[in-house]
């Protein structure tokens, strides 16, 4: 007997089955045999589509929004990207995943909040917005990444001349598929700064801790990753901690644990260098990446998107995927997945193709 | 400010608006502040109802289930448990859970294979079924609670004189909303028998462990948990590890790791004396009820479910729910939850109504 | 340059060394290059030697220390096995592990306290007396493991018509070597019994938890793992999990970790059966051995223990050691050792000679 | 009864009880209720003794003893600092803990090699030495911290013009405890320089993480703290993170676990301002004290150790012990401690006195 063929066989047509799956259905209930094959493929088979969004083709239409809709009355002036094969209601990038674009004028201020959606965010335009999250307050510049954990209260604002824009990633539609929504509004516009500046990042974010303070350790107490340092690592990363499939890529880690920024989603920045020559890999998980640095080539199963900085790709869940550097310049990408949730429930699986 | 005013208020009717958005959605984008209120509740809106399909109404057709298709043909001779809020072809009982009724008669053996979704089952009529996990083979009696973790090679049959029923619990909702489905069949029909039967009850079931074995630790090593065992322990708990909203309760734990018995699904068995008056309480996890022995209420929301054994009853996420216990002996429920899920994510919140 | 030739080598006589090193010492220092060969050895010196305290030597004293001290006068009648490598103030079998015999009367009761040293004991003759641990009290029958952790409240007594034997084992110069000792009596003589008898086994031992209840989980919530339990593991064993230097050998685990039954402490039962051919090996921990059926040899270096049933040997650390069956029955071995401390500051080694 | 009243009371005499003792142990026994009060007193009564080493009085042992051996004789070039209260043997600064001062003169190579005791150093005086561990090379400024795990290679040296001089911390007196040291050379002087010079730093000591590296997480992969780092973290503390018994007080951490530097040993900068009135407490750990900036006051049970930059200090375990500051300037302290053993063998304890 091979594998194959021990898949279910519906029974040769029988007369009288139709009005006994009838009489199931009146009960609530279905015949599992009938279903099988369409509910536990041999492997992944997600809905979500490899894509790309050129951010030559929506710049415009974001920096629109800031004209069409008032902050206070958006809470979030952001435009979502919506994978074309997922339902637009589900808010969804891959079938886990959000991607948004935000935009936020000078003396513009976001209203206070918490959720129990996670969320980080990578600046992409502008200088000098801010963020506050539980009473810490970060400036944000180009490339740095900032985290706002579930449950956390967090504000945002742009106290600088121009328009600042920035990816915003949420885990928005696992925690609708999960019925974990929680969402609430702070009392008042903007949560009370306690903290010193960039307190988190200058004690967590060089492994040391207040012996004073006890944080939960299930997200990064740090706020802000900055682009700098993240650039300067890849720069002296040792070639003996390289990637056959990525090349250069750090992790943005949680420093109380080792583990992933947050609980539901890993972030990476990647430098591939003219001429290194990667191997394409499946993962058991969906990624959304985003150009940063010079430019490029992403193949994701039969499709090849030519990115520039700035550019949004999706990865679906178990979907062949390389990067193709070109030009003379090192490409740098930012990219984030749902990894995390999969290796929390042993689902994680990844192969060199 | 009230915490409700801050929600997106759509700005007042601006002429353009409509030809904004639908450049917007041609660039496969769409405004967050248009979706928010839907996508973000203050509150859990999962989508499976509180049901409960009394085994009075539906032992019948699974009877007749036997007779409509062989187990060779159907791989596994299920009846599943549709919530009547879930789309059919989900397959889900709730968002993230599976629950389904299988019969196997005498003589028959349902083909090995193996799959990602983590399954467990509870017997409910016959004796004398065994199944084989892993090259281990344990006979099925009325009340066990059977283990088959995710990717271990199963397969059962029934060498008794008479059919054997249980419920099937499963969590293949959420793998596939995960697109984490893989599915491998067995190159034979079974799987060989390595192992003394029951050799994992008899050693981790005590906690004792062969040094020479390593087991992989995020699942229960241990195959079958015996009815007798977990009756006699709910017997013997002292009141004061009684649970004010549940009673006496026990959890099938993984001993390994004193966490659930599944990575993705934890499991009870549940008894409520005569007079006991049980709190109500929400709990962001969604359950699924059967009775054991006994009688009594299940109070869900504003529904009140008179049960008997083996009827099998849906709690959706957050629902208030209450058990009454009625009649003059104690009533014994088995169920399961996704909890693990939730809190492995750190989305997990419980409060006493 | 050989690795040998890098140790210290003293300079070579000057004549004002001498006077250097007096005020050196004057200040309450001293030159590490002088101690650096003694102080780091390239394996380890145990100052434990290897040892066996013969049962037919040692039982009638045992016994007649029942005579000589009232239980009231001496809170825990033990006679101490004192390794003779060590001072005997130590009170130490091993650099860290301490053992002894306890002998308890019919009518007797040893008074309730609690200290952080952890103890258990394996019963070896008589039947029926008892231990209570924080309120739970359980009968004692021979091969019992019955535990005592960390701070636990304890007493016990003998409610049987004969005297009672036991091996107590505790980690006393571990403690003492890290100044941990606290201890305290209780204010009563016996502390109350609380839950139903063997309540814990009945639960926790059969890898069910009672929800209303949450336990530290750094020591075993089982108080009493029975010998029947543990030999009828041995002997449903699978020879997939057999191992090479130990044959049928099981540990006693930690239900709510699935780690040592103590958090110093690792313990196990193992059987040899004739003609099995284990291979000798080394292990950075060091192993308390006592005979308990059947007979053979332990050869620990270049001594060969021929031991019967309740004779006591020692294996310092790092010694070479195996066990050599004899006879025509299985032989049976119970030990403990202080290997969980090794792991947890990772320091654990073990190799196969 | 009174707690003190159940302590093991010596029979009264009878005339016969020396000449059982006597039998006994000429068997390898001792009588436990003869030794009980001496072994399990009812807290901890730790050898080592509240002591002080001056800088200004052993400061020119240091630089002589540059003088009196060769490096490449002494492996080491260290004045280990004995407590008065413990055997010189036993090069203990407390019952588990080992402090000593090395110097190394501009040119001088330390031969490398690996030992099971981990160890950290505090640069003191001198800029300009470098320490290699496992292929990473870092260079030594005043006050950085920098780790040397157990069993990684390492050897260091000075390429600067002027001697460089530090506090060096290790576990010796622990690993000796529990027989677990092991010692190798490396076959070469130096052990080859890999990596970019402080890659760990950029990298983890950013919480970022190369994900084509996997590391053991046992100990901190990161090689140099540096003291500009926890200065400017100590400064910017906000004051809801100070600690009541110790001011502002940061740990070094371990980025892959959130937990201590080293698996044995923990390690902190403290910082004690003007006027700050802090609390007394007693830890179940050892304490070892260095003053790095500032002068004030150390209190250790009776005794008042009055302190100037780089002399060292001993807190016995539990002992009482409270910082003073003194004068117009913050008070710079760094501290080392046992805690990590105590805590992963569940023996810790704190109390505010």
């Amino acid at each position: 007997m091979t594998a194959a063929s021990s898949r279910p066989r519906p029974a040769t047509a029988s007369a009288d089955l139709s009005e006994y799956f009838e009489r199931v259905r009146q009960q609530g209930m279905g015949p599992l045999w009938k279903a099988m094959g369409e509910l536990m493929p041999t492997t992944p088979k997600p809905r979500e589509v490899p894509y790309q969004w050129r951010w030559a083709d929506i710049r415009d239409l974001v920096y629109e929004s800031s004209k069409v809709v008032r902050v206070e009355d958006a809470v979030r002036r952001v435009l979502m990207l919506l994978n074309p094969g997922l339902p637009p209601e589900q808010a969804a990038v891959t079938q886990t995943l959000y991607a948004g674009i935000q935009i936020i004028l000078p003396g513009e201020v976001a209203p206070a909040h918490r959720h129990t959606p996670n969320a980080l965010r990578f600046v992409m335009e502008g200088e000098g917005a801010f963020t506050t999250v539980e009473g810490e307050k970060t400036i944000l510049r180009k490339g740095d990444v900032v985290t706002t954990p579930n449950w956390t209260w967090h504000d945002h604002g742009n106290e600088s001349k121009g328009p600042v824009v920035w990816l915003d990633a949420l885990d928005i539609p696992l925690v609708n598929a999960l019925s974990g929504m929680f969402y609430e509004d702070y009392p008042q516009k903007t949560h009370p700064v306690r903290d010193a500046a960039n307190s988190s990042q200058r004690t967590y974010g060089r492994a040391l801790r207040p012996t004073g303070e006890t944080r939960a350790s299930n997200y990064s107490p740090i706020l802000n990753y900055t682009y700098a340092s993240a650039r300067e690592a890849l720069e002296s990363m040792p070639s003996t901690a390289w990637s056959p499939t990525e090349g250069r890529v750090i992790e943005y880690i949680n420093p109380l644990t080792g583990g992933p920024i947050l609980p539901t989603m890993d972030a990476f920045l990647q430098q591939v260098d003219p001429g290194m020559d990667l191997k394409a890999c499946r993962q058991s998980a969906s990624r959304i990446v985003m150009g940063v640095e010079g430019e490029g080539t992403l193949e994701v199963e039969d499709q090849r998107f030519r990115w520039k900085p700035f550019d949004v790709m999706v990865v679906p869940a178990w979907a062949k995927h390389r990067v193709v550097p070109s030009g003379r310049t090192p490409a740098i990408l930012f990219s984030y997945t749902n990894a995390p949730v999969m290796r929390a429930l042993s689902l994680y699986r990844e192969t060199v193709v």
